[in-house]
């Protein structure tokens, strides 16, 4: 992304940010706010501006607003207090859970393991066009939890091997024939990395964006557990439904897709039997996610868990130091992530969230509190036309609408556990949401009208099973 | 490194660490330090051994430190607490300078400006053996600042510079004297690695090790501009009489060497015209140096001015965020080094260096504190023959020694001046002391009884010049 960018669109670009900052800059503080505050979210809008539009790689902008806030001693009194208030973010306990998944989801990836558990599932299971559907949400599922990056998941693991099912089936079949199944397939597909996305705070890089503003604005804890808990029931149900869904939005047709389980099964002896560092890795991975579960039995923290889980990897030399550390994924999280997330500290800090949020909390004065959330989860779902990216969409709103629901008197979890879920699902609504489904849309077989069609459905899918089994669930759990 | 051992030979070495660690853990703490402060210091040990005998990679065996300290709760209460104390570390402002430069290293290395300066260098110098090695000694000068892996430095741009000119002299000439020239080009450039990186905080990677013990032990800032500062002087002298003095240790012979000035000047030909990204890197690099230098004029920190010339370097597309991302040496430091100066800020806090500090001093009660200082120092430096790693070193002595000087009256400027120093500078002593001397060494051109006798030569050397005319410097600059 952006790479194709002339010089002239990418400092084009660069400007309009800088501009719009700087006219945030120099406007006069609303009454509430104080300078230093007014400033840091000059920056911010500025920083979040540039992950839209993208004049370069989103670590580089967020490097920059750092910078910016360092200079201009927004971030501290001198350069050295500046510098150590923006470097906190490197040291987030929440940073360094993406940080290690992403490490270990390049192991998921370099071992093969996770090419080999799709294939597998999808040998199992895939009889019929649902089949082969409910193989590759099953693979999506299983390898969601411990690789954060939906783009290496769904983009890199599962896209390249739809496409070849597709393929190996339209052999001998008529294009339209093929195009029908691929339009199912990769429907499916896309919405399956979603609805994963979802599931898991390690399902998706920028997730934890979500689960510190919960912390830092509503002062609750949604942490790996709180987060699986509340999407595991409507979740699976959105998963086991979508393919039937999908029968009716993009039906693919009556086609006899043995092929695709022969070429799974071929593929699959070509990977040869499983290795030593495979195995390796499964029972880790296992082992894991059982420590991730039991979490409140022992205490060991999220974080801890998965460092466990790479040590174990490097001490069995199952990986080598030097494979983890050249998973550039994950120091690229860490940088904007990390940096990211010191932007939204320091305008928590300065009182700029609890301005907004009490500001906007008066537009819903008579409102019910649960008609308040459910009235911003749904604007913040439906604002994601506008992005073409899940972590700008998440960055430029999650903090300030969980600070004005909380404001306005919604219960803080139920609506940290919507925009939590809503933050993924959205994606379904465009073709230019997240990576998988620019890579998926990329195949071919879809068209744009068609994704749009099917993205809308899917979306008031997502609402019914989400409000209509979700909030349920939660009141169950306690939520609200 | 450790990458040729067996898998038994691994774990015997590991057990062994495990087995000291346990046994120091068990053993009742002496008076003056708690429980707590002796199972850390337990662990540190047990983490500093592998880092000698190495059964994996640093970084590898500093997780598995901090693993063990959060697991048994002696970094927190909690395991989250825990946690967070463990990745304190990693939000260090020295910590992310050695990361920026060694982005920076990448670049200059990737860019081919490091090769570029020093053929540059030895072509315009190399009218004479002597010249050829003034050449690389002014090569590893400039580049020193900017790149902190000694190794990239010397073993990675030089030695394989030398090499080449060694054969391309040799060709036509006798065995014993191509050796010849051979074993004088491979000392010098070995020294002078090593002087290079005494001289700048950036010059290596550990050297921030010896920075953070000043601050927290000795309470004495000793950064990037004090480390240059008092290096200068003795640093420069001693890089202009290397070459002389090993004349007489290793004489090169009278050889005709104009045809490695010939070689040079065919190799930057084949280098081409410099590129784009080179000049902007090497505009940077000078902007960068211009303001680490004029640090106290602006007070900006020098960790921002590097990364504005990393900001630089992505901006103007030099380097694109992928290339510096996939730098693996940069998050390898930020893991071993981060971890090992969050484990001795830990031993710090519980009071163990403290506790050691005062214990040790008593036996230097009655001399006098320069002696101590001056003793303690050429203690430091020839125990280098017991380590095989200018780092192991460094985390294993540094801090106990400048607690001990200055509990003993010695004053800190001075004891932090000369062991910062010497952590590099001792690496004259063997051919296994750091990764360039290894590689330098493997070249072939110099056997082991001439190393050891050369290097000792050397240290004798180092002696003369940063005593003799060392301390007369730091003297004028008021640091004792």
């Amino acid at each position: 992304m952006g790479d194709e960018l002339t010089d002239r669109q990418r400092w084009t670009r660069l400007l309009i940010c800088i501009a719009v900052g700087a006219v945030i800059w120099f406007l006069p503080p609303p009454e509430g706010v104080d300078q230093q505050g007014w400033h840091i979210l000059a920056v911010f809008a500025a920083t979040i501006l540039s992950l839209l539009l993208r004049p370069y790689p989103m670590a580089v902008m967020v490097l920059a607003g750092l910078l910016v806030l360092i200079l201009t001693r927004q971030a501290g009194e001198t350069s050295k207090e500046a510098l150590e208030a923006s470097l906190s973010g490197f040291a987030d306990t929440t940073v360094w859970l993406v940080v290690a998944a992403f490490l270990i989801a390049g192991a998921v990836i370099r071992t093969g393991l996770g090419r080999r558990l799709s294939l597998s599932l999808i040998h199992r299971l895939g009889k019929s066009p649902a089949g082969l559907a409910y193989g590759v949400g099953t693979a999506e599922l299983v390898l969601a939890p411990v690789v954060p990056s939906n783009t290496a998941r769904g983009g890199g693991i599962l896209a390249p091997i739809v496409d070849a099912m597709v393929r190996t089936v339209g052999e001998g079949k008529s294009a339209a024939e093929t195009q029908q199944l691929g339009r199912y397939l990769v429907s499916c597909g896309a919405q399956a990395n979603l609805i994963t996305a979802a599931m898991f705070l390690t399902g998706m890089a920028a997730n934890p964006l979500v689960s510190a503003a919960a912390d830092d604005v509503a002062g609750v804890r949604f942490g790996w557990i709180e987060w699986a808990m509340g999407a595991i029931v409507p979740g699976l149900i959105a998963l086991a439904l979508l393919p039937q869904l999908m029968k009716r939005l993009a039906p693919p047709g009556a086609i006899d897709v043995s092929a695709a389980r022969a070429k799974a099964r071929d593929d699959l002896a070509a990977l040869g039997p499983r290795r030593r560092a495979e195995t390796i890795l499964m029972i880790t991975l296992v082992c894991m996610l059982l420590l991730w579960a039991s979490g409140p039995l022992h205490g060991i923290h999220t974080t801890v868990t998965a460092f466990l889980g790479i040590l174990a990897l490097l001490l069995t030399r199952a990986q080598s130091w030097r494979q983890l550390a050249e998973t550039w994924g994950a120091w690229d999280a860490l940088v904007w992530l990390g940096g990211l997330l010191t932007m939204a500290d320091m305008l928590k800090d300065r009182g700029v969230i609890d301005w907004f949020a009490n500001h906007a909390a008066t537009w819903f004065d008579g409102m019910a509190p649960l008609a308040v959330a459910l009235g911003l989860a749904i604007i913040y779902f439906y604002s994601m036309y506008g992005f073409s990216m899940l972590t700008g969409h998440i960055s430029a709103m999650v903090g300030a609408f969980i600070a004005v629901a909380v404001a306005a008197g919604a219960p803080p979890l139920l609506i940290v556990a919507l925009l939590a879920y809503f933050s993924n699902l959205c994606g379904c609504l465009t073709h230019y949401s997240t990576g998988p489904t620019v890579i998926y849309f990329g195949l071919g077989y879809v068209s744009v009208p068609d994704w749009f069609r099917i993205g809308f459905f899917v979306s008031l899918f997502h609402m019914v099973i989400w409000l209509g089994i979700g909030l349920p669930w939660w009141k169950l759990l306690g939520w609200w």
